[in-house]
Protein backbone atom coordinates (compact mmCIF):
# COMPACT_ATOMS: atom_id res chain seq x y z
CA UNK A 1 0.00 0.00 0.00
CA UNK A 2 2.28 3.16 -1.48
CA UNK A 3 1.81 6.23 0.53
CA UNK A 4 2.10 9.04 -2.04
CA UNK A 5 0.88 11.61 0.45
CA UNK A 6 4.53 11.19 2.62
CA UNK A 7 6.70 13.58 3.35
CA UNK A 8 8.89 14.70 0.47
CA UNK A 9 11.77 15.19 3.71
CA UNK A 10 11.41 11.68 4.67
CA UNK A 11 11.95 10.14 1.68
CA UNK A 12 15.37 12.22 1.04
CA UNK A 13 16.44 11.48 4.55
CA UNK A 14 15.65 7.27 3.31
CA UNK A 15 17.34 7.96 -0.36
CA UNK A 16 20.55 9.81 1.78
CA UNK A 17 21.04 6.87 4.63
CA UNK A 18 20.95 4.36 1.75
CA UNK A 19 23.30 6.53 -0.91
CA UNK A 20 25.64 7.38 2.16
CA UNK A 21 25.27 3.35 3.40
CA UNK A 22 26.20 2.09 -0.16
CA UNK A 23 29.23 4.56 -0.53
CA UNK A 24 30.61 3.85 2.85
CA UNK A 25 30.28 -0.18 2.03
CA UNK A 26 31.72 -0.30 -1.05
CA UNK A 27 34.76 1.39 0.17
CA UNK A 28 34.87 -0.67 3.43
CA UNK A 29 34.52 -4.22 1.22
CA UNK A 30 37.04 -2.92 -0.86
CA UNK A 31 39.54 -2.22 2.29
CA UNK A 32 38.44 -5.71 3.56
CA UNK A 33 39.32 -7.50 0.17
CA UNK A 34 43.06 -7.04 1.06
CA UNK A 35 42.37 -9.84 4.21
CA UNK A 36 41.51 -12.35 1.04
CA UNK A 37 43.54 -15.50 1.29
CA UNK A 38 43.93 -15.48 -2.62
CA UNK A 39 43.75 -13.36 -5.60
CA UNK A 40 40.36 -14.85 -6.77
CA UNK A 41 38.33 -14.41 -3.49
CA UNK A 42 39.92 -10.48 -3.56
CA UNK A 43 38.55 -9.88 -6.64
CA UNK A 44 35.17 -11.38 -5.41
CA UNK A 45 34.22 -9.15 -2.32
CA UNK A 46 35.93 -6.52 -4.90
CA UNK A 47 33.34 -7.09 -7.42
CA UNK A 48 30.64 -7.53 -4.31
CA UNK A 49 31.56 -4.14 -3.39
CA UNK A 50 31.30 -2.20 -6.91
CA UNK A 51 27.69 -3.47 -6.98
CA UNK A 52 26.86 -1.06 -3.97
CA UNK A 53 28.85 1.89 -6.28
CA UNK A 54 26.26 1.04 -9.15
CA UNK A 55 23.84 1.66 -6.70
CA UNK A 56 25.01 4.82 -4.97
CA UNK A 57 24.59 6.25 -8.49
CA UNK A 58 20.47 5.13 -8.52
CA UNK A 59 19.81 6.78 -5.43
CA UNK A 60 22.16 9.86 -5.89
CA UNK A 61 20.45 10.73 -9.46
CA UNK A 62 16.96 10.19 -7.90
CA UNK A 63 18.19 12.48 -5.20
CA UNK A 64 19.13 15.23 -8.02
CA UNK A 65 16.08 14.71 -9.61
CA UNK A 66 14.32 15.53 -6.32
CA UNK A 67 16.33 18.97 -6.33
CA UNK A 68 18.57 17.59 -3.59
CA UNK A 69 22.19 17.64 -3.47
CA UNK A 70 23.25 14.41 -2.65
CA UNK A 71 26.04 15.47 -0.35
CA UNK A 72 23.16 17.19 1.46
CA UNK A 73 21.10 14.27 2.06
CA UNK A 74 23.81 12.38 3.01
CA UNK A 75 25.45 14.44 5.42
CA UNK A 76 23.34 13.59 8.45
CA UNK A 77 24.02 9.67 8.08
CA UNK A 78 28.10 10.63 7.65
CA UNK A 79 29.16 10.19 10.90
CA UNK A 80 26.79 6.84 12.43
CA UNK A 81 27.08 5.10 9.32
CA UNK A 82 31.28 5.74 9.66
CA UNK A 83 31.04 4.91 13.27
CA UNK A 84 29.68 0.82 12.68
CA UNK A 85 32.64 0.79 10.13
CA UNK A 86 34.95 1.83 12.54
CA UNK A 87 33.58 -0.02 15.66
CA UNK A 88 33.14 -3.64 13.39
CA UNK A 89 36.74 -3.75 11.37
CA UNK A 90 36.84 -7.16 10.27
CA UNK A 91 40.76 -8.27 11.04
CA UNK A 92 40.42 -11.75 9.00
CA UNK A 93 39.21 -13.03 5.98
CA UNK A 94 36.74 -14.77 7.52
CA UNK A 95 35.14 -11.74 9.42
CA UNK A 96 35.16 -9.74 6.07
CA UNK A 97 32.78 -12.03 4.72
CA UNK A 98 30.63 -12.63 7.90
CA UNK A 99 30.91 -8.44 7.82
CA UNK A 100 29.40 -8.95 3.83
CA UNK A 101 27.03 -11.01 4.27
CA UNK A 102 24.93 -10.12 7.49
CA UNK A 103 25.20 -6.46 6.79
CA UNK A 104 24.15 -6.93 2.93
CA UNK A 105 20.83 -8.92 4.43
CA UNK A 106 19.97 -6.82 7.17
CA UNK A 107 19.63 -4.04 4.80
CA UNK A 108 18.07 -5.94 2.78
CA UNK A 109 15.57 -6.70 5.23
CA UNK A 110 15.15 -3.48 6.30
CA UNK A 111 14.61 -2.12 2.59
CA UNK A 112 12.16 -4.94 1.89
CA UNK A 113 9.73 -4.17 5.11
CA UNK A 114 10.63 0.20 4.20
CA UNK A 115 9.58 -0.58 0.40
CA UNK A 116 5.51 -0.62 0.89
CA UNK A 117 5.69 3.01 2.04
CA UNK A 118 6.65 4.37 -0.60
CA UNK A 119 5.09 5.87 -3.80
CA UNK A 120 6.64 5.22 -7.45
CA UNK A 121 8.82 5.58 -8.45
CA UNK A 122 11.46 5.21 -5.50
CA UNK A 123 8.93 1.54 -4.33
CA UNK A 124 10.55 0.54 -7.36
CA UNK A 125 13.99 2.19 -7.07
CA UNK A 126 14.55 0.36 -3.19
CA UNK A 127 13.23 -2.89 -4.29
CA UNK A 128 16.14 -2.61 -7.44
CA UNK A 129 19.09 -2.22 -4.97
CA UNK A 130 18.60 -5.46 -2.74
CA UNK A 131 21.76 -7.17 -3.26
CA UNK A 132 22.13 -10.07 -5.95
CA UNK A 133 22.20 -13.48 -4.16
CA UNK A 134 25.20 -14.68 -5.67
CA UNK A 135 26.92 -12.85 -2.90
CA UNK A 136 25.14 -13.83 -0.29
CA UNK A 137 25.85 -17.49 -1.79
CA UNK A 138 29.70 -16.76 -1.82
CA UNK A 139 30.00 -15.39 1.87
CA UNK A 140 27.93 -17.79 3.25
CA UNK A 141 30.11 -20.77 1.34
CA UNK A 142 33.21 -18.74 3.00
CA UNK A 143 31.69 -18.77 6.30
CA UNK A 144 30.90 -23.16 6.19
CA UNK A 145 34.39 -23.24 4.37
CA UNK A 146 35.82 -21.45 7.36
CA UNK A 147 34.17 -23.40 9.68
CA UNK A 148 35.14 -26.81 8.15
CA UNK A 149 38.68 -26.25 8.23
CA UNK A 150 38.71 -25.10 11.77
CA UNK A 151 35.08 -26.16 13.54
CA UNK A 152 36.22 -23.61 16.65
CA UNK A 153 35.92 -20.98 14.17
CA UNK A 154 31.81 -21.31 14.37
CA UNK A 155 32.00 -19.78 18.09
CA UNK A 156 34.10 -16.67 17.20
CA UNK A 157 32.16 -16.02 14.03
CA UNK A 158 28.74 -16.25 15.93
CA UNK A 159 30.00 -13.93 18.45
CA UNK A 160 31.54 -11.67 15.35
CA UNK A 161 28.00 -11.81 13.94
CA UNK A 162 26.13 -10.91 17.30
CA UNK A 163 28.56 -7.79 17.80
CA UNK A 164 27.69 -7.00 14.10
CA UNK A 165 24.00 -6.72 14.78
CA UNK A 166 24.74 -5.26 17.80
CA UNK A 167 26.45 -2.12 16.59
CA UNK A 168 23.95 -1.99 13.89
CA UNK A 169 21.25 -1.43 15.68
CA UNK A 170 22.97 0.87 18.51
CA UNK A 171 23.83 3.13 15.46
CA UNK A 172 20.11 2.93 14.20
CA UNK A 173 19.07 4.01 17.27
CA UNK A 174 21.33 6.99 16.99
CA UNK A 175 19.59 8.03 13.89
CA UNK A 176 15.90 7.39 14.98
CA UNK A 177 16.65 9.25 17.29
CA UNK A 178 17.89 12.35 15.13
CA UNK A 179 15.72 12.16 12.07
CA UNK A 180 12.06 11.96 13.13
CA UNK A 181 11.08 12.23 9.09
CA UNK A 182 12.55 8.87 8.85
CA UNK A 183 11.35 7.38 12.34
CA UNK A 184 8.08 8.50 10.81
CA UNK A 185 8.51 6.75 7.53
CA UNK A 186 9.70 3.75 9.16
CA UNK A 187 6.75 3.36 11.08
CA UNK A 188 4.52 4.55 8.59
CA UNK A 189 2.01 6.30 10.50
CA UNK A 190 0.08 4.12 12.70
CA UNK A 191 0.10 1.34 10.26
CA UNK A 192 3.35 -0.77 11.24
CA UNK A 193 4.21 -1.79 14.65
CA UNK A 194 8.20 -1.01 14.95
CA UNK A 195 8.89 -4.10 17.54
CA UNK A 196 7.34 -6.12 15.00
CA UNK A 197 9.73 -4.39 12.10
CA UNK A 198 12.85 -5.30 14.21
CA UNK A 199 11.51 -8.70 16.03
CA UNK A 200 11.32 -10.02 11.88
CA UNK A 201 14.49 -8.66 11.05
CA UNK A 202 16.18 -10.56 13.92
CA UNK A 203 14.48 -13.18 13.09
CA UNK A 204 15.59 -13.83 9.01
CA UNK A 205 19.14 -12.62 10.69
CA UNK A 206 18.92 -15.53 13.11
CA UNK A 207 17.97 -17.83 10.23
CA UNK A 208 20.87 -16.66 8.03
CA UNK A 209 23.26 -17.24 10.49
CA UNK A 210 21.96 -20.91 10.79
CA UNK A 211 22.35 -21.50 7.47
CA UNK A 212 26.15 -20.20 6.96
CA UNK A 213 26.65 -22.88 10.21
CA UNK A 214 26.79 -20.03 12.82
CA UNK A 215 24.32 -20.22 16.08
CA UNK A 216 22.33 -16.57 17.57
CA UNK B 1 48.35 -6.96 -38.47
CA UNK B 2 46.71 -9.63 -36.02
CA UNK B 3 49.22 -12.47 -35.76
CA UNK B 4 47.81 -15.38 -34.63
CA UNK B 5 51.16 -17.62 -34.21
CA UNK B 6 51.50 -15.69 -30.71
CA UNK B 7 53.07 -18.02 -28.54
CA UNK B 8 49.90 -18.86 -26.26
CA UNK B 9 51.86 -17.91 -22.97
CA UNK B 10 52.33 -14.00 -24.16
CA UNK B 11 49.14 -13.79 -24.24
CA UNK B 12 48.49 -15.49 -21.04
CA UNK B 13 51.62 -13.06 -20.07
CA UNK B 14 49.78 -10.02 -21.05
CA UNK B 15 46.02 -10.78 -19.74
CA UNK B 16 47.59 -11.34 -16.22
CA UNK B 17 49.44 -8.57 -15.91
CA UNK B 18 46.23 -6.02 -17.47
CA UNK B 19 43.89 -8.57 -15.15
CA UNK B 20 46.09 -7.80 -12.11
CA UNK B 21 46.62 -4.28 -13.01
CA UNK B 22 42.83 -3.49 -13.11
CA UNK B 23 42.43 -5.39 -9.51
CA UNK B 24 45.11 -3.50 -8.02
CA UNK B 25 44.50 0.41 -9.60
CA UNK B 26 40.78 -0.40 -8.79
CA UNK B 27 41.96 -1.01 -4.59
CA UNK B 28 44.29 2.15 -4.56
CA UNK B 29 41.58 4.31 -6.41
CA UNK B 30 38.92 3.26 -3.94
CA UNK B 31 41.51 3.80 -1.14
CA UNK B 32 42.74 7.36 -2.46
CA UNK B 33 38.87 8.55 -2.66
CA UNK B 34 39.10 9.43 1.16
CA UNK B 35 41.11 12.26 -0.12
CA UNK B 36 37.93 14.07 -1.87
CA UNK B 37 36.78 17.51 -0.62
CA UNK B 38 33.47 16.26 -0.63
CA UNK B 39 30.95 12.93 -0.75
CA UNK B 40 30.34 13.72 -4.83
CA UNK B 41 33.71 13.59 -5.75
CA UNK B 42 34.43 10.55 -3.18
CA UNK B 43 31.36 8.86 -5.43
CA UNK B 44 32.79 9.77 -8.44
CA UNK B 45 36.67 8.19 -7.63
CA UNK B 46 34.85 5.31 -6.56
CA UNK B 47 32.92 5.07 -9.91
CA UNK B 48 35.82 5.19 -11.87
CA UNK B 49 37.52 2.65 -9.58
CA UNK B 50 34.69 0.38 -10.37
CA UNK B 51 35.45 0.10 -14.11
CA UNK B 52 38.09 -1.56 -13.39
CA UNK B 53 37.04 -4.30 -11.29
CA UNK B 54 34.60 -4.97 -14.32
CA UNK B 55 37.21 -5.14 -16.60
CA UNK B 56 38.89 -7.47 -14.10
CA UNK B 57 36.55 -9.84 -14.53
CA UNK B 58 36.24 -9.94 -18.28
CA UNK B 59 40.59 -10.38 -18.21
CA UNK B 60 39.86 -13.53 -15.71
CA UNK B 61 37.11 -15.55 -17.49
CA UNK B 62 39.21 -14.92 -20.70
CA UNK B 63 42.06 -16.39 -18.39
CA UNK B 64 40.07 -18.90 -17.43
CA UNK B 65 38.92 -20.17 -20.79
CA UNK B 66 42.39 -20.59 -21.91
CA UNK B 67 42.48 -23.10 -19.68
CA UNK B 68 44.55 -20.56 -17.04
CA UNK B 69 44.12 -19.67 -13.48
CA UNK B 70 43.25 -16.32 -13.46
CA UNK B 71 45.88 -16.19 -10.16
CA UNK B 72 48.52 -18.45 -11.55
CA UNK B 73 48.52 -15.53 -14.42
CA UNK B 74 48.24 -12.74 -12.48
CA UNK B 75 51.27 -14.04 -9.71
CA UNK B 76 54.37 -12.57 -11.48
CA UNK B 77 53.09 -8.96 -11.52
CA UNK B 78 51.82 -8.49 -7.83
CA UNK B 79 55.36 -7.40 -6.76
CA UNK B 80 56.47 -4.94 -9.31
CA UNK B 81 53.02 -3.84 -9.42
CA UNK B 82 52.37 -3.54 -5.76
CA UNK B 83 55.77 -1.63 -5.55
CA UNK B 84 54.64 0.91 -8.19
CA UNK B 85 51.16 1.85 -6.00
CA UNK B 86 53.27 1.56 -3.02
CA UNK B 87 55.86 4.32 -4.13
CA UNK B 88 53.21 6.57 -5.33
CA UNK B 89 50.69 7.18 -2.11
CA UNK B 90 49.02 10.25 -3.19
CA UNK B 91 49.44 12.67 -0.29
CA UNK B 92 46.26 14.78 -1.70
CA UNK B 93 43.16 14.80 -3.73
CA UNK B 94 45.07 16.66 -6.77
CA UNK B 95 47.28 14.22 -6.46
CA UNK B 96 44.77 11.27 -6.59
CA UNK B 97 42.71 12.19 -9.56
CA UNK B 98 46.44 13.12 -11.19
CA UNK B 99 47.61 9.77 -10.50
CA UNK B 100 44.32 8.11 -12.00
CA UNK B 101 44.04 10.50 -14.61
CA UNK B 102 48.11 9.76 -15.74
CA UNK B 103 47.73 5.95 -15.03
CA UNK B 104 44.66 5.24 -17.32
CA UNK B 105 45.74 7.33 -20.11
CA UNK B 106 49.05 5.58 -20.05
CA UNK B 107 47.96 2.21 -20.21
CA UNK B 108 45.17 2.46 -22.78
CA UNK B 109 47.91 4.05 -25.01
CA UNK B 110 50.79 0.91 -24.18
CA UNK B 111 47.54 -1.52 -24.80
CA UNK B 112 46.31 0.04 -27.90
CA UNK B 113 49.54 -0.43 -29.05
CA UNK B 114 49.97 -3.84 -28.11
CA UNK B 115 46.25 -4.58 -29.44
CA UNK B 116 47.42 -5.09 -33.19
CA UNK B 117 49.90 -8.32 -32.59
CA UNK B 118 47.17 -9.92 -31.08
CA UNK B 119 44.64 -12.49 -32.62
CA UNK B 120 41.08 -12.08 -31.72
CA UNK B 121 39.06 -12.14 -29.41
CA UNK B 122 42.00 -11.25 -27.56
CA UNK B 123 42.65 -8.34 -29.81
CA UNK B 124 38.92 -6.74 -29.09
CA UNK B 125 38.98 -7.52 -25.51
CA UNK B 126 42.20 -5.61 -24.92
CA UNK B 127 40.34 -2.80 -26.94
CA UNK B 128 37.47 -3.17 -25.05
CA UNK B 129 38.89 -2.56 -21.44
CA UNK B 130 40.02 0.88 -22.80
CA UNK B 131 39.03 3.62 -20.22
CA UNK B 132 35.88 5.51 -20.45
CA UNK B 133 36.40 9.06 -21.24
CA UNK B 134 33.97 10.87 -19.35
CA UNK B 135 36.80 9.79 -16.22
CA UNK B 136 39.86 11.46 -17.70
CA UNK B 137 37.50 14.59 -18.13
CA UNK B 138 36.49 14.23 -14.74
CA UNK B 139 40.53 14.31 -13.70
CA UNK B 140 41.66 16.55 -16.12
CA UNK B 141 38.66 19.29 -14.71
CA UNK B 142 39.72 19.03 -11.26
CA UNK B 143 43.62 19.60 -11.60
CA UNK B 144 42.77 22.02 -13.57
CA UNK B 145 39.94 23.87 -10.74
CA UNK B 146 43.37 23.28 -8.25
CA UNK B 147 45.39 24.93 -10.15
CA UNK B 148 43.02 27.61 -11.01
CA UNK B 149 42.50 27.87 -6.83
CA UNK B 150 45.98 28.00 -6.64
CA UNK B 151 48.49 28.32 -9.86
CA UNK B 152 51.65 27.49 -7.21
CA UNK B 153 49.76 23.58 -7.56
CA UNK B 154 50.85 23.30 -11.09
CA UNK B 155 54.48 23.01 -10.58
CA UNK B 156 53.96 20.05 -7.58
CA UNK B 157 51.64 17.93 -9.40
CA UNK B 158 54.16 18.74 -12.96
CA UNK B 159 56.33 17.06 -10.77
CA UNK B 160 54.42 14.33 -9.64
CA UNK B 161 53.19 13.77 -12.79
CA UNK B 162 57.16 12.93 -14.05
CA UNK B 163 57.63 11.11 -11.10
CA UNK B 164 54.24 8.82 -11.55
CA UNK B 165 55.76 8.22 -15.41
CA UNK B 166 59.70 7.22 -14.07
CA UNK B 167 58.50 4.82 -11.34
CA UNK B 168 55.93 3.23 -13.81
CA UNK B 169 58.67 2.91 -16.63
CA UNK B 170 60.58 1.52 -13.76
CA UNK B 171 58.42 -0.80 -12.47
CA UNK B 172 57.65 -2.02 -16.65
CA UNK B 173 61.89 -2.27 -17.11
CA UNK B 174 61.54 -5.23 -13.85
CA UNK B 175 58.46 -6.73 -15.75
CA UNK B 176 60.36 -6.67 -18.52
CA UNK B 177 63.52 -8.49 -17.64
CA UNK B 178 61.64 -10.84 -16.00
CA UNK B 179 59.01 -11.62 -18.67
CA UNK B 180 60.44 -12.24 -21.86
CA UNK B 181 57.73 -13.98 -23.79
CA UNK B 182 55.71 -10.50 -22.91
CA UNK B 183 58.63 -8.61 -24.09
CA UNK B 184 58.89 -10.10 -27.47
CA UNK B 185 54.63 -9.70 -27.11
CA UNK B 186 55.03 -5.87 -26.77
CA UNK B 187 57.76 -6.22 -29.45
CA UNK B 188 55.97 -8.21 -31.59
CA UNK B 189 59.10 -9.77 -33.21
CA UNK B 190 61.28 -7.61 -35.38
CA UNK B 191 57.77 -5.29 -36.43
CA UNK B 192 57.71 -2.95 -33.66
CA UNK B 193 60.50 -0.35 -32.66
CA UNK B 194 60.49 -0.94 -28.75
CA UNK B 195 62.40 2.01 -28.54
CA UNK B 196 59.29 4.02 -30.74
CA UNK B 197 57.15 2.42 -28.27
CA UNK B 198 58.38 4.55 -25.70
CA UNK B 199 58.51 7.90 -27.50
CA UNK B 200 55.08 7.82 -28.76
CA UNK B 201 53.82 6.51 -24.67
CA UNK B 202 55.95 9.47 -23.99
CA UNK B 203 55.13 12.21 -26.06
CA UNK B 204 51.39 11.15 -26.21
CA UNK B 205 51.65 11.79 -21.79
CA UNK B 206 53.25 14.99 -22.76
CA UNK B 207 50.47 16.63 -24.76
CA UNK B 208 47.99 15.09 -22.01
CA UNK B 209 49.50 16.49 -19.15
CA UNK B 210 49.51 19.96 -21.55
CA UNK B 211 45.83 19.69 -21.85
CA UNK B 212 45.36 19.34 -18.20
CA UNK B 213 47.55 22.48 -17.42
CA UNK B 214 50.86 21.13 -16.31
CA UNK B 215 53.81 21.41 -18.01
CA UNK B 216 56.59 17.92 -18.27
Amino acid sequence: MPAPDLPHHAVVDLLGLMAFGELLAFERMVADARLAPDLRRRATLGEMAAAEIGNYRRLADRLGALGVLPDDAMAPYVEPLQAYHDSTEPKDWAEAVTKAYVGDAITDDFLREIAGALAEPDRRLVLDVLHDSTYAEFAAAEIRGAIAADPRVAGRLSMWARRLMGEALSQAGRVAADRSALTALIAQGERVDVQGLFRRLTAAHTARMTAAGLNN
